[in-house]
């Protein structure tokens, strides 16, 4: 019996709708498989709890994380209870930093099922490597003066261990995909990162020769997820870059509401994290029309991370057949509720 | 007689090819007016100058341009030939500082003759108001060691002045047109610059109680400028987030190849510079197919800037004409060339 105990954080707002029926559906590929068993911990951390404790999660709670298989988490940050800066870098950055999650991973295809809102979307399949660790998410910076002379400094930092470790992994994974990486960078406007990153990228390149690459200027590349998303397959990134990149990701698939991540640690010191790209939405909540598909396919992410890729991959395709079938929430064009597709998902994923 | 002195920098790439048949719309322009003269001074300043006198453009060149009404560019930079931080910074951004062009605005909307390739882009009509002059194109910054200790490190740097400044122009602009006005941040994850840009715009806001408004992060923006770019009227971004809205702009509107921009000296101490979103485009160089559409809008900015709003609709309405009947460039899934839509362009302007 391969047995692993998953810390479950549902967070703010739609992270509370989509995590509970997602691990019905874990629950199921679990019964499925036979020889597999899942152990959920909930934890309360969000905003609420920050309301109530004037913290997003207790001083304690890293350390009680770290002895988890794996972190399953929904969504953090409402605005009009906690300022956005604080929640995250509380919970989500927090965990991602401390638990030396410092490669995220993003992927975007399309779906038959679902309504790509481009003309043309063609069979694109392509996946965000994004730095997770550093860049321009950073602590480092402050502001000086006050009234019409206030300045505020925000520093990026770009270690050459963090880059290169990023671009590496997209290398690797592009082996085992179409060869091709793309880099993101913005060498043309932002002097000191960029030039860095493509000198890093130029002298990564050189260790995969049988690789095909490609550097596009981030404006460019966020037009052409538009204009020609099929021509991409490994795109490595900034934490930033990644960022935005893997939003257009989602809205080419059809909705944010699809899109799933992963944030891993790949040394092997701490769990990594499980966590969709979308966000809280609180303009949806309590309405029972939150798309699961994020989670559950994030679920994926993380059942190829514990080394079941062939259910992985049978899940994915239940999802894109419950999808064709038009159980949809209404984000992509359909009339379900939340719950509905997550059952119909399971009950399909057992016959 | 109205006489204009204009600075002409074709630049590099395709702005050589798409600068000239726009000067011939200026004059076809000038001579439907009767009252309005045109004269163009040509500068050669480009990758090509730098590889011959290395330096993009002479050091008298911002004194001698400082006496001109305007500047009309059109393209700069050639990685090939010049690294890029290297020509935009000796160059075009050069320009944009020195000549105090604190604003760039850049609009993007649904035009009838071209092939969005959204699926339903409605009517979408926005307005990106980009702070031009400061944010996260900054030459503050460096780097430390060497190997693989060496890290650099990039500043933005965000003044409440400058802020301020581009925010009071999309406000102000948002009167006339739909009086909305969304704020672009990343205050979740950018934890200096854009929790001070957030109370910036809270402040400014107080003195429109008349406008609407809503802020987004940037990724959830980029992702709703593909899934719902009609809600949108004026956004205002920082430099970074501006440029890579715009691009998506261009995107939606069927090819960045049309997009304009005018970059705005608003204390009138120097000239102001019409430069397309566009880039230099080296593999399309010598086709004769390059779109000019971009850089003939752009020269309807600069119409606009002159005060002769009611020729810069005309130009519109006659580019909307001109695609509508399929004189197309390849791009936007025409035959035509370069050359022929111009002319097309001209001799309807003259009906
Ligand atoms: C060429 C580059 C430096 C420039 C920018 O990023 O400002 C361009 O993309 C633009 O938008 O005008
Ligand atoms: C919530 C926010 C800080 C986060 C990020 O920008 O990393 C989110 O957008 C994501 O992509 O996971």
């Amino acid at each position: 019996m391969k047995h692993f105990d998953i810390a479950v954080i549902p967070g703010d707002g739609i992270g509370k709708e989509v995590v509970p029926p997602s691990l019905n559906v874990l629950n199921t590929i679990a019964e499925l498989h036979g020889g597999l068993k899942f152990s959920f911990t909930e934890f309360p951390w969000s905003c609420e709890y920050y309301l109530e404790h004037g913290e997003m999660m207790p001083e304690s709670g890293l350390e009680t994380l770290k002895n988890f298989n794996a972190i399953f988490l929904g969504a953090v940050g409402n605005p009009e209870m906690v300022p956005d800066h604080i929640s995250l870098w509380g919970l989500l950055i927090k965990i991602r930093r401390a638990f030396e999650q410092t490669i995220n991973i993003r992927p975007a295809k399309y779906f038959k099922g679902l309504r790509s809102p481009l003309v043309n979307p063609k069979d694109f399949d392509l996946l965000v490597v994004r730095e997770n660790s550093e860049g321009e998410y950073s602590e480092v910076g402050g502001r000086i003066h006050s009234g019409q002379d206030e300045t505020a400094i925000q520093n990026a930092v770009f270690t050459r261990k963090g880059t290169e470790r990023a671009m590496r992994y997209a290398f690797d994974l592009a082996k085992q995909r179409k060869n091709h990486v793309t880099s993101a960078t913005k060498s043309n406007g932002i002097v000191h990162s960029m030039p860095f990153w493509d000198e890093v990228f130029r002298d990564v390149q050189k260790d995969y020769s049988d690789i095909g690459t490609a550097s596009y200027h981030i404006d460019a590349l966020a037009a052409a997820f538009v204009t020609k998303p099929e021509i991409f397959d490994v795109i490595v990134a900034s934490n930033l870059f990644g960022d935005i990149l893997t939003d257009i990701g989602g809205a080419i698939m059809g909705s944010i509401g699809i899109a799933p991540a992963a944030n891993l640690n790949v040394n092997g010191k701490y769990p990594s994290m499980f966590e969709p790209v979308h966000g809280s939405a609180p303009d949806i909540v309590g309405k029972n029309i939150a798309n699961p598909i994020g989670q559950i396919w994030t679920a994926k992410m993380m059942l190829d991370h514990f080394g079941e890729a062939e259910l992985g991959q049978r899940l994915i395709d239940v999802i894109e057949e419950v999808t064709e079938d038009q159980y949809k929430t209404p984000d992509i064009g359909g009339k379900s509720t939340t719950n509905v597709v997550a059952d119909e998902i399971c009950s399909r994923l057992l016959k």
